[in-house]
């Protein structure tokens, strides 16, 4: 089988981390020849923004369209305000393509390290987020601007739709999980509608899931529980705000932000679904050679899945776990190696295959 | 001087912990002779609400407003829905007694122990939490109820004046703190307006604290360093809900929430201040007396501060610390003291005084 994938460097580390992934995957392909897979970039950044005044192109849905699939690198740069460069393109994409499934898995990962003593065994969590509606509808303004009376909204807007299609997703990756288990995060409490629209719908999807455990909980609470139990947890499913929040949280408890991927997913597959590391443009570092490429790969090896080539993903996965194992790691994880260290040792394995 | 302190125990463990307070207190108040206080009895509640209706007197504003200061337990039932009995009785007060500003102290206290392996020395961090609009504004609504096509909102309302004022505030309360350092949360590059506003007003009142080192960062990768550098934080400032979710993770960080206190305060005193133990109602252990009162304690250590009762109240902290430390302390905490049992030590260690 060919795959042609669309990949969007972005800003920042982003072209480091996603040059690396290429390399890495390219090999991997020719070395199995079971698949092959083709790159095409694509240039939209804020360098793009800064000649054309958008970050997109006008068509840019109908671009990606042509692809089996997108990686995305990072986006955001310090020269233009973040709500404008996020807005321009990674928020114009996930909405409006409707990727509704933000998917991410979250496990201590060799050569990192849980900072909780609380989880003897490391964090194996897979974290579901909403990712098309909420907190992120782009609704809300600002009135009076500069006077002292001045008013600014940001309105949520939930749909029964978009609640009951993430919760159908994610009750099903907890089916698919051993544990079977699933957290229902809200805020019920002090949010009246739609967080109370997402504990309906959670009542009725769940009845069609009877060999799911499940419970609901409030994200203030859901936060003390991955700390104080985190052995309580498996799959968590929340809106876009909440499980944005709960992510890097997660990430960060089981060891790094580094090595965490993310999956953009429109489970219909009537648009195609986009790959990125949770990590961000990371311009402090950025130049240097020295980003850490494994949320990327990682990233790389949700896609291949995605795509139909899960044995081709389970092989890299298994070469970036033996080289991170190893102790060949970027300095965010303490250690000396440089990205390119990182990519030829991951290509060396996988030249082992 | 002489206080008078309405005291509204609430639900589940509140009474509890309320009673456990009063009993501190008064013997504090006897012993050291430099004050007296005078708690009086508010019943409001759900056994209230399943009376009368209501979770609150009609005239609750204007009866609070006969009293120096609020001693609030907990509220919340198994049933009734939450979102009907906090906006019936606790956030029936935040909001319109303008008690704008939540401030929540997190530190590793004695007999609690940091479960982070990155905080060599525990925790000690100030959090600042927007108390009366935001996401707590309580707009919002449903259409189209049960179709398909249901839509719902939930609206966060910032004022330039509601954020100046908890800005200013926590602008000051860093600079009471020997490190004067404070970090402003927001989420500006997804939330375009209220957050938006948010860094606007932050750079604005940060020109009058040319001593104060200030920095912003986004909600989710605050947790991030809170976790990975705790010892990089100290006092942090935000919106309603997203410290509401920080304060949560910082207690459960530094070691518990069960001795997390918080004071809702009015800074310009035209209202009384309200003080509360951050838990909440636990109705999974009420009634078997082993709730923990240390939480409730605190709150009223920084009722006695806000009344002018600085060295009372530090009094307290010290028997609260001693009796911790000497290892009387509750299940939660990996005790085998009940609520009493911890009531009576500090009891004796005031009378020591
Ligand atoms: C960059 C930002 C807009 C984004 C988000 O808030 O969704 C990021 O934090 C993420 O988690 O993917
Ligand atoms: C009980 C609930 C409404 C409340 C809140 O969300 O503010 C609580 O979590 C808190 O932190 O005081």
């Amino acid at each position: 089988k060919s795959h042609r994938i669309a990949s969007i460097p972005g800003d920042g580390i982003g072209p480091e981390v996603v040059s690396a992934t290429i390399q890495v995957v390219e090999k991997l392909a020719k070395t199995l020849g079971t698949f092959s897979i083709d790159f095409e970039h694509i240039p939209w950044g804020t360098e793009y923004y800064k000649q054309t005044g958008r970050y997109v192109s006008e068509d840019c849905l109908d671009t990606l369209r042509k692809y089996d699939a997108v990686l995305f690198g990072a986006v955001g740069s310090p020269d233009v305000p973040d709500h404008i460069s996020l807005w321009g393109l990674l928020l114009a994409l996930r909405g409006p393509l409707q990727l509704y499934a933000n998917v991410r898995p979250v496990r201590t990962f060799p050569g990192t390290k849980c900072p909780l003593n609380t989880a003897t065994n490391g964090i194996d969590w897979m974290l579901v987020r909403e990712n098309s509606e909420g907190e992120y509808a782009g609704q809300g303004g600002r009135s009076h601007v500069g006077q002292q009376w001045e008013a600014a909204t940001e309105v949520a807007v939930f749909t029964r739709v978009g609640i009951e299609r993430i919760m159908r997703f994610a009750f099903e990756t907890a089916r698919s999980r051993p544990r079977k288990l699933l957290t229902v995060v809200t805020k019920s409490n002090s949010m009246r509608n739609g967080m109370v629209l997402w504990d309906e719908v959670a009542a009725i999807v769940a009845e069609d899931f009877p060999d799911v455990t499940w419970d609901k909980m409030l994200v203030d609470a859901m936060t003390v529980r991955m700390v104080a139990k985190p052995e309580s947890v498996d799959t968590i499913v929340g809106t876009n705000l909440h499980m944005d929040i709960l992510s890097d949280l997660a990430a960060a408890l089981a060891g790094s932000i580094g090595v965490a991927p993310s999956s953009n997913l429109d489970p219909t597959r009537k648009n195609p679904s986009l790959f990125e590391p949770v990590h961000g443009s990371a311009f402090d570092i950025t130049g240097k050679g020295v980003a850490n490429p494994v949320a990327t790969f990682w990233s790389a090896a949700e896609m291949l899945v995605w795509i139909g080539e899960k044995d081709a993903a389970a092989q890299l996965m298994g070469c970036v776990e033996r080289v991170c194992a190893a102790g060949i790691l970027t300095p965010d994880l303490g250690g000396t190696s440089d990205t390119q260290g990182v990519v030829d040792a991951v290509c060396l394995e996988v030249e082992k295959l």
